[in-house]
């Protein structure tokens, strides 16, 4: 046993403040200081009033030197306060970076555990009604995202699950449906786009891999593109949801 | 608006009482009726001591009927309750039969919402401390099961993604080990099975692709096994972590 402190890696979900675990809203309502990504959101951090809350969020093309800062800042304050949370949005084992600040923690012999989170696909699965597997129609889902090295983008092959969920989508839009149809995807298959998941500024788009080949338009937050059969509407979804009013059909009428 | 009650599909998680989130464990408080399933914990259910409680777990060889039972229960439950839960073990979006859940609610004219819940697999990366996706290593993850029908497994292709996660994978090991060798798995590819997870009697197995094609031997929970280089042990991953023992290292020693 160390006389060091304790780092939490916890998953704060999709940005809704009731949407994080009891187990993650206990601990951080405990913890000494916070190291929070942009994503995490303002009212997810009023869950830890007494904590020192630092914004560790990365700047494009300085990735390597912010996690150096991040897994610096980890360590430090670990050999200071008895209780430090890491605050991820989403889930910390999925696109989270995860690997790395275990790997830092571990080597300057700081405890660690993860606390998982709800990581935005479940969310945007639950805020559109719209199952990832269905039976008979899809038993597998990816989660992927492309490579952020232009370079590499051109071999990236696409899951050939039944369900496919891309994160940070929205810029990609144009050349991840151009690979699907080059992979033999049919070009009516059902897309949901949804922007701000959890937030009160949620938008949710329903196209087609043919449409979503048009491009997306510019975005002011996260976007999630979920996209297979299973995708496609059920013959009474909206007939009880006065809220969601988004469908091609409303929009027409 | 109708005068019946609302359904709330809500995933409680892996099974530790305090991995369901906020707005999940705030509805069970609320809650007139939850209808569960039968891997939904004991300690999940102490979060609605008010409500009365009705289990409706399938058995196998009747599915259907049992879906129909399940759908007919919440229907005639929001007819009579104001406030009705639906709770699922892990995320009611993945392997859960929404689908089928949502469909009959909608049909019937009942209002439904779905509360996201932490899928097993990212409760299972959390516990062994193994991220799902890694940076130059793994970009894609991919869940599924198998076919409960034995004449369609043979067809069965196993996801391409970097990640591999097959939910209710114990009986299946042999059978998705000879598959992944046959589609070019290198057969030292790393493998944790993961048994009742988040559980007191969590059990954690750390394997190669080879060794899982001898099978995993009985079990007595829910398995989940995940695969692919990601799941590699960093150098110093338990140094710091006394109550993770069952590396083949320490099993040696």
């Amino acid at each position: 046993m160390s006389a060091w402190g304790k780092v939490y890696l916890i998953g704060a979900g999709p940005g809704a403040q009731d949407l994080i675990t009891l187990r993650g809203a206990r601990l951080l309502a405990q913890a000494d200081v916070v190291l929070h990504d942009a994503l995490v959101t303002d009212e997810m951090l009023e869950l830890c009033p007494q904590a020192e809350k630092i914004l560790v969020g990365k700047r494009c093309g300085q990735l390597s030197t912010a996690q150096q800062f991040i897994n610096k800042q980890m360590v430090d304050n670990a050999k200071k306060f008895p209780l430090v949370v890491r605050l991820k949005g989403g889930d910390p084992m999925m696109f989270g970076r995860a690997d790395e600040e275990l790997r830092a923690l571990e080597e300057a012999g700081i405890e660690v555990e993860v606390v998982p989170g709800i990581t935005t696909a479940l969310a945007a699965a639950a805020a559109t009604k719209q199952p990832l597997t269905k039976r008979g129609v899809a038993r597998s889902v990816a989660f992927f995202t492309s490579s952020t090295a232009p370079e590499h983008r051109e071999q990236d092959a696409i899951p050939d699950t039944d369900t496919l969920v891309q994160y940070m989508g929205g810029r990609e839009a144009i050349a991840t449906a151009e690979r699907l149809l080059a992979q033999g995807r049919r070009a009516d298959t059902p897309v949901v786009v949804i922007e701000n998941c959890s937030r009160p500024d949620q938008q949710i788009r329903r196209l087609t891999i043919a449409e979503l080949a048009q491009g997306l338009g510019s975005a002011h937050g996260p976007v999630l593109v979920m996209l297979g059969d299973a995708m496609q509407m059920r013959s009474h979804q909206y007939d009880t949801d006065a809220e969601l009013t988004s469908t091609p059909e409303q929009r027409r009428a």
